[in-house]
């Protein structure tokens, strides 16, 4: 037991102090306030594959009933939740919307870390078709460090087994969490030949988390779809990816000066199908008319840009709810 | 080949253009200079398996002969290696020096993000024992992804089997990289009873690299070690972990005051055996005659704290020479 009792002592240690709040009733409603509406917050706002130097890669944190909930989950998200004061070892679940590793390069670490601080076991993974596979060879990759373990002779190590407790989520399903029930459908990331093998076997998830008081629609990665319009239908929240394709083109361009026509515009075709411009973000946020739209997933000029300016007012000539454009670690 | 040429245009829209420098010839001295030189970068500096909220996690970038090589790849790398305006497509090499995966846990999303913007073929990964499983199931991790592709019709996804290349390192093995020769030897980390099975298989290690113009040696995570004294005999400098072991003590005390005595002194002694105390850095510091200190992998109060100037204090009454606790991006 020796190694038992020395990582969780070191999983103690390295727990967060709670801050002594003062109970006044202020504090009191706006607790319970926090209980039913949740936090959403995104920890990075960055649309992968390129990392960026401002923005952290595509995850986000909603806590719901004091649980802390993964939603996607790239490099760098064990150092953003840090930054909230929240260790590894306080997740309860992951949702992954697609198997695209800007969305999944982070997990890794979040199975090794827990690991190391004697996180409780089983957390929770919810994802696509595909996502067991996944896990599975992730925990294979983890065989020899947890057979290494601390280096201390006799120490009880790591079960890699026991780390994990995945759900694999398809079109139309639903599930409870925390108070919260997640609604799930396949959005159009994906374009594979209708009826083909590949469209059976895998699907882009576009999530809605219905809490007590308010709910939250997570588009993931998409290009417009009328699925998604429907699952979003008078949600509080549109939480939606936002792709500059233009701004994408003529910077392949600019680099890429002999390209030829027709690759420029399948490329154009391609990023615009699989992803939302910001007229589809507002086109997709007044069909579905909901209360506020939060852009995250973010590809185009970097903070600071005026052409921000633009992207709000092609949203907004769409859709007439608040839009923000969300930086990493806005909780909303 | 459609998605071939898509991906390469990708990646090449991406890539970072070249500062056009001018030409004078202090600036050619100094790129010579550089190129003998080498530049090290401490990418991440806080030890695991705690995140930071102010310094990512273990991860250093060697430059040498105009490549770029990982020396421990904690979660955030990427993230960290955008700060400098690298993409992940322009890394050369990763060399693991034990499997905790406070130094593996950004592998993951290294070898994904390289995948999906198309980086060349087979990046090199050296480590220990056991570093070919971990790779074996990263690579395994990634199937599912590589199958959906980008979710275009027809086009040809990632090969994972054509990822990667990973040689295996044991105490004593020496190899030629980028013009710089690497020397490994097997450390403190691991206090496996000698001649077991465990002690056998897995290695620490530490690693040692001569370029042209510098030497530098990187302990990865050690305890005190003559071994290593010996591999960093002369070196220019000595990149070095550090614990504040009284201060991790103290802290574990404060939030279990209830702990046995004897779990508290097994705990002190555990830390105190595999990770460098101040006083520790000092000696082997002095002892290998190295020419300068940059301490990392750092375990200790936040920066700003005035006990930094201690740890100083504590190094230099062992060793004369320049010391450093290296922040997050700090080039030496």
């Amino acid at each position: 037991m020796r190694k038992f009792n020395l990582m969780l002592v070191s999983a103690l240690a390295f727990a967060s102090q709670p801050l002594q709040a003062e109970h006044h009733e202020e504090q009191e409603a706006a607790q319970t306030a926090e209980l039913e509406q949740g936090r959403w917050v995104t920890l990075g706002t960055r649309a992968g594959p390129l990392a960026s130097p401002t923005r952290s890669q595509p995850a986000n944190l909603l806590v719901a009933d004091g649980q802390n909930i993964l939603v996607d989950v790239g490099d760098g998200t064990a150092g953003q939740l840090a930054k909230l004061g929240i260790p590894t070892a306080a997740i309860e679940a992951v949702f992954i919307s697609h198997l695209h590793w800007d969305h999944t390069g982070g997990l890794a670490a979040i199975l090794g870390l827990r690991a190391q601080t004697n996180a409780p076991p089983r957390l929770k993974i919810y994802g696509p078709p595909g996502t067991g596979e996944m896990v599975a060879g992730l925990l294979a990759s983890m065989v020899p460090g947890a057979t290494a373990g601390y280096g201390v002779p006799g120490a009880i190590n790591v079960d890699v087994n026991e780390l994990t407790q995945v759900v694999e989520l398809r079109d139309g399903d639903s599930l409870e969490i925390a108070g919260v029930t997640v609604t799930v459908r396949n959005n159009t990331h994906y374009s594979f030949a209708p009826d083909s093998e590949l469209a059976k076997r895998f699907e882009s998830l576009s999530l809605r988390f219905d809490l007590p008081g308010r709910s939250i629609v997570y588009t993931g990665d998409t290009g417009p779809s009328p699925v998604v319009e429907e699952l979003a239908q008078g949600a509080d929240l549109l939480v939606a990816e936002m792709m500059d394709v233009p701004d994408t083109i003529a910077t392949i361009r600019r680099n890429n000066p002999n390209m030829p026509t027709a690759v420029a515009t399948g490329m154009e075709r391609h990023l615009s199908d699989h992803h939302l411009l910001p007229v589809d973000v507002g086109k997709m946020a007044s069909r579905a008319n909901v209360g506020a739209v939060v852009v995250t997933h973010f590809a185009g000029r970097e903070r600071g840009d005026p052409v921000h300016l633009d992207y709000l007012r092609q949203i907004a000539e769409q859709f007439d709810g608040p839009v923000v454009i969300a930086n990493d670690l806005d909780t909303f």
